[in-house]
């Protein structure tokens, strides 16, 4: 993989200029050559079922989408449009539980990446991963 | 397809049962036998490129997940966890547009069913599609 | 959908140059506008299970793909490279059935297309159903 | 993950069981507790384009599959029906040249099982890689 285009700081307002992100309270954890790492805290709303009350596997899917996304633009130095995207479900999240989305990529090229995505919690217990095909020839 | 096994207001109790869905707004727009559409509202906070401002893929594959689930769901008389999610994205909704995920089951099984969805924009044009593999032998 | 751009001469001819194609004795059924049917003739190679004797998953997604792909190329005159593909095994296909795998387009793009795919049995039993997203640009 | 269920011995049996595998010509390479290596030889019939003469999608896919599938069959003894496949496809390969489909479990359940495989070249290369999920509760 080549060097990142971005830092940290960069990459992170990147992460939070979106209105979704914020609102989400997302949190650059780690930017290497190899992945980044992004945290999700768990908040009231993610919650799906009323009764088990685990985290909405939408809320789960958007970390996936993010992580791999953005593994893909600390090479370009923006983020790139989804084409299309893949989520297993593992294990169901609990309340409280901040998750940890690790984005890798998989293969860069100049039309479209694939990246993909991992979703722990803090014990690192798995709970859902998947990947993504992105446009990379945008921008 | 069997009939439904709950009709509009129960499916309307369950959807809104989620506080992901409550903060989402969701809107149970019809229950048929072949299908069901649900309406997601536009909102500021799901709004992604802060320059584009186009709705984020992330609350797009929710919609997608949850309107193939419910169409299950109809059949089942409650909500069935996701095994897996694929969702395309198409094209980028604006702010302001509410979209209509209309899910439909492809195979119901004992132990697993698969369901698509479309999601449109109220003018009909195509905004992402998708399905999903769900658990049914749960429960 | 646009017109075809080509006929259904062309179109077995376009099919049939491929020698993988050929070994799997592909035969084109039906070329509409909205759709393309194509034929897979059960072969002893291509049992899966020793008992139970199942046709191989591997050659219902490769009709899964062909499917789709012939969808697009109908549209553009030429088959294009498949980006990623996505595959649902719903019931298994027993030694002498013929399958038919039935294309149709979701989104046609400049850069990208997502075709889908369903196939069945000559009875009209839903085998298997995918996706795949196709590069429209090549060429 | 737990040890295997079976030695390379078995498992070569268990591959080979399959008339399709057999006319793939199927290799075990590497039976190790995290991961399956299985070659794929090239053969003229899996050549897809007629002129660029590179290896049919689906015969990629396929191996793709069954790496992933015997990567939980070491764990279980036996092979397991595939619920969905996902495959991303992203260099095309040449004619001549053998592939080695790596099949790693990401997670392993009673009900369902995730498997991922990567398809290299002997140089390393990546062509193709991809996930599927697989019923672990038959048999």
């Amino acid at each position: 993989m080549p060097a990142n285009a971005v830092d940290a700081a960069a990459m992170e307002r990147l992460i939070l200029s979106a209105p979704f992100h914020r609102w989400l309270g997302l949190r650059l954890v780690e930017l290497a050559d190899e992945h980044i790492d992004i945290a999700m805290p768990w908040r009231e709303e993610l919650v799906s079922d009323p009764v088990a009350r685990y985290t909405h596997g939408g809320a789960i899917a958007t970390l996936v989408d993010l992580a791999a996304d953005y593994a893909i633009a600390a090479k370009l130095g923006r983020g790139v449009p989804t084409i299309d995207l893949r989520v297993d479900f593992h294990k169901a999240a609990q309340p409280g539980e901040e998750l940890i989305g690790r984005g890798r990529i998989i293969k860069l090229g100049r039309t479209v990446a694939t990246a993909e995505a991992l979703v722990r919690k803090a014990d690192g217990s798995l709970i859902a991963s998947g990947r993504g095909v992105y446009l990379t020839s945008a921008g």
